[in-house]
């Protein structure tokens, strides 16, 4: 197979998307990787790789740039150009770390939707104190989303979810203001009754609380509300460990007791951490579009790419297609 | 003033409550105070104290059932009670501790809306690392809320921030899914606009990455996304503290670290502490409600018990009343 990766987007692009794909090739034999962006940046990282090859182009579409106009006017991007190879069958999937709203654009507008899905969902795997992790979705390609929105969801993740991260018969959630099964607001009711008749393991209602201990393998909310969790969750974690350190350094015992600790704080730093899990899955489109997190580095883009080889392998988007048929 | 407080609500009743109610009656000189609630039980804490009476019942809502069916079957309940010493003028105000919703009922139904606020908020103040703490609303009172609402929201706020919590000119944000001024669903882009014209201090949209770190003083949003916004940041301080107590119990090594750090972990366990912060308002009724923490201790229940007596002595409710007329 084909993977077609933006090596202009993140933070820390092309190093290490380059290096994560070297990685990648030499761990996996059936991959081969075209490489989208600048050839003179890019070979200051790469070693020569027969499997590796680089579509050189200059423009690139910015953190800063508004989505949608970036992705219809910067047509020579590295990023459009990544997704165009896909679209052309030149590569089965692609992947990139650079602007999450550009790229759905491009999923969208470029590689396209399977005719039976409504609204693609952005689908990271979250981190869980058992180490499990758990799927999310939507976290934001879809803000205003429908009842129906969210069955296609719960079908898409729990197809990704057995394939993919290999959790038999995946229990999958409704994310709610309580698990009782009348709460919540008009398009958690309504959804309610439809994931209860579908032919999936719906376990009901589950609360943001108990998301981090594991409480379901799929999670499905509308795009807002998952932004909104996702967020907090970064933003409640990164503040506690901000205040630790704090805390930490305060005075001279507890610094000196800190260095002790400093394994043992570090183990459970990489708990939380979101480069074990591979990246954000756009589900619902003609091939995988994954999206890594922006500050990636080569760990974080070699499991992406180990998961985006795992999506093509396991025939995820067919497999989707023939779930949600009509 | 005589603030009625519901003696049986909550996990520590009515031990917590009394004790709490006791050192509020020394600290204040001009208050009084009602308990409502199981006489024998009261007394079995309560010393004899001039300024507290009890209204005897032995009917208590509880946290599994119905609100609303409870609020209008259990008429006898210590909660529908003190809703209702407010209503007839015994009480300028009311607290509790046990079933939320049943309490947003009894407000509803009992106390009654100001006659210009279409929905009541439901408004806590939770914890930030600087420790000057933010007023969330709405986390639940009203979950498919409408742009209207929201501007009430963020007029309720502002009064009570400025006049019960002394912050000058009260920053005001909009929780979104990002700070762009475009962003978001329909409801928040249309309230965007709604706020931007008003009379306020209004910051623009705030991401929920950021609370903790004080980005706004006053955080609007609709009771669903407040609610989910409320339970994630629970949790996941939650959940990130066991994880650090299992890291740093793990091995005889860590255990005497972690004993040289326990002031400093408990001081920063402080800092999240939300019983500091007394407890949430029901803005938009006749009468100041509030929902004390289920969890609360004695310091808790005094720390409410200061604010609510804030909210009566700064007239905020004729101050809201005023300032939503139509």
């Amino acid at each position: 197979m084909r993977l077609a990766i933006d090596a202009m987007g993140g933070d820390h692009a092309p190093r290490e998307i380059v290096l994560g794909a070297m990685k990648a090739v030499e761990e996996f034999p059936n991959i081969n990787i075209t490489l989208v962006g600048d050839e003179t940046k890019i070979l200051e990282h790469l070693k020569q790789h027969s499997r590796i090859d680089i579509l050189h182009t200059t423009e690139v579409i910015l953190g800063t740039d508004e989505p949608v106009r970036a992705v219809r006017r910067k047509k020579s991007s590295s990023m459009v150009l990544a997704a165009s190879l896909v679209a052309e069958g030149k590569a089965d999937a692609c992947i990139s770390a650079g602007n999450t709203g550009a790229l759905m654009a491009a999923g969208l507008f470029v590689v396209g939707r399977i005719d039976g899905i409504d609204r693609p969902a952005l689908s990271p795997t979250l981190p869980t104190i058992g180490g499990e992790g758990f799927l999310l979705l939507d976290v934001g390609a879809n803000v205003d989303a429908k009842p129906e929105n969210l069955l296609q969801y719960a079908i898409m993740g729990s197809i990704y979810c057995e394939k993919v991260r290999g959790v038999e018969n995946p229990r999958v959630g409704l994310l709610n203001i309580g698990t009782e099964d009348k709460k919540g607001n008009e398009l958690t009711k309504n959804t309610f009754s439809l994931l209860k008749e579908a032919n999936l393991n719906f376990i009901g209602n589950v609360e943001a609380r108990d998301l981090l201990e594991g409480v379901a393998d799929v999670v499905v909310t509308d795009g807002f509300t998952g932004n909104m969790v996702l967020k907090t969750i970064e933003g409640t974690a990164i503040s506690v460990f901000n205040m630790l350190k704090t805390a930490l350094m305060s005075n001279l015992k507890s610094k000196l007791a800190a260095a002790v600790l400093k394994p043992d704080l570090k183990q459970l730093k990489n708990k939380m951490d979101y480069s074990e899990y591979g990246g954000a899955g756009l589900f619902g489109l003609k091939a995988p579009v994954i999206k890594a997190h922006g500050s990636s580095n080569a760990k974080a883009v070699y499991s992406a790419i180990r998961q985006t080889r795992e999506m093509v392998e396991k025939d995820v988007t067919n497999l989707i297609k023939k779930a949600t048929e009509k």
